[in-house]
């Protein structure tokens, strides 16, 4: 059996100004005991901002870009987005983290009036037009409520809360979900999980929910 | 029962100049997994390098903080390596990556000849003389070996090698052992797992590796 390829968009690496690296790692193991293979991408394009994760506070001045940053999880093997062909690929999955909402839409900063980055709205564009699922993690899923608005997506970024308020104002269906599970909307071939949307989540809980996405994912695939 | 807490040694976040994200993140996944509570420390001093991890260049003039930048993966909760004391703690665990062969000690340059960063041999002399439990992933034995010379620890990195040739002359016997597995010396409290020493191994199977090691770890403690 041919293993199915699985993209992956990365942005970084650090929950508040790249990738999740948990959430990010977590989608790779989980498609590694899936028997797929996970092919990385990342805009090759500056950070939003670079953020002291261990002071919470932005560093003036520094720029780190979201290609070279995602290489230090995907070891090396990332390409830039702009290579990334949804017809090469059966599935793509978006890791959460800071990032996702910072570098690859400007939901952090304008909720439901934010932007999609334009390569990331053609990549998503394309996955959908061509019916192939879509796993989004944490606070992923709003950049598909942005990309996708009035869709009737339904989408969990955990519990209720100001983002999940911002989705629904997108005409998006928010559905609340612990962080040991994933929501398949089976419709419209997307699948969800809030990871460290619940920041005190144990790790492994997060991982089953990480798993039953990918899980989702591929059996859609 | 209460949790057992053990502590775990970080130092910066990429597999070329600080620790390898996927081994740590593993860590962090295994002790959750086993309802253990990990505790993350660092040394607060520079990496010995920065390095681009999607060219494998280093990055002339450029600093990073191992503490920093281990936030990364702990997700702000890590403290100084000076502020860890043996005596909190039943059990210790070093995930690999460059950085534990640059940053904690001098054996990627020195090999046999290097030299163990004093802090780190003040922690790793502690927990060895309580005959507490420490666990070493991919290249982390190599620290081991350099700091007890002479000792005769069963360590594993991986497969026969340059490196296990080093530890060898430092005294230690090299086991060899598949990334799926942990090896146990059981009289000197030791556990090591080959993890990305197999660097094409499947991220899963090192998972196993890793979850197997601190299993015995946990066991020990």
């Amino acid at each position: 059996m041919k293993m199915k390829k699985v993209a992956v968009i990365l942005c970084g690496s650090g929950f508040k100004d790249g990738s999740e690296i948990r959430e990010s790692v977590g989608v790779l193991w989980a498609l590694s005991a899936e028997g797929a293979e996970a092919h990385c991408f990342a805009l090759d394009a500056p950070q939003s901002d670079v953020v002291n994760c261990l002071t919470g506070e932005t560093v003036p001045g520094e720029i780190r870009n979201q290609l070279v940053e995602a290489a230090r999880i995907a070891r090396g093997n990332v390409k830039p987005l702009s290579e990334l062909n949804a017809a090469d690929f059966p599935a793509l999955i978006l890791p959460g983290g800071f990032g996702a909402a910072k570098n690859l839409c400007s939901f952090a900063r304008d909720g439901s009036a934010g932007t999609v980055d334009p390569e990331v709205q053609r990549v998503l564009t394309a996955f959908r037009a061509a019916r192939k699922p879509i796993g989004a993690v944490c606070i992923a899923p709003a950049i598909l409520a942005l990309a996708f608005r009035g869709a009737s997506l339904e989408l969990t970024v955990g519990a209720k809360s100001e983002a999940s308020a911002e989705i629904e104002k997108l005409g998006q269906r928010h559905v609340v979900c612990p962080p040991s599970a994933a929501h398949v909307d089976e419709k419209n071939r997307v699948v969800t999980t809030p990871a460290y949307m619940y920041d005190s989540a144990p790790l492994h809980e997060i991982f089953e929910g990480i798993r039953s996405l990918v899980r989702e994912v591929c059996r859609m695939a």
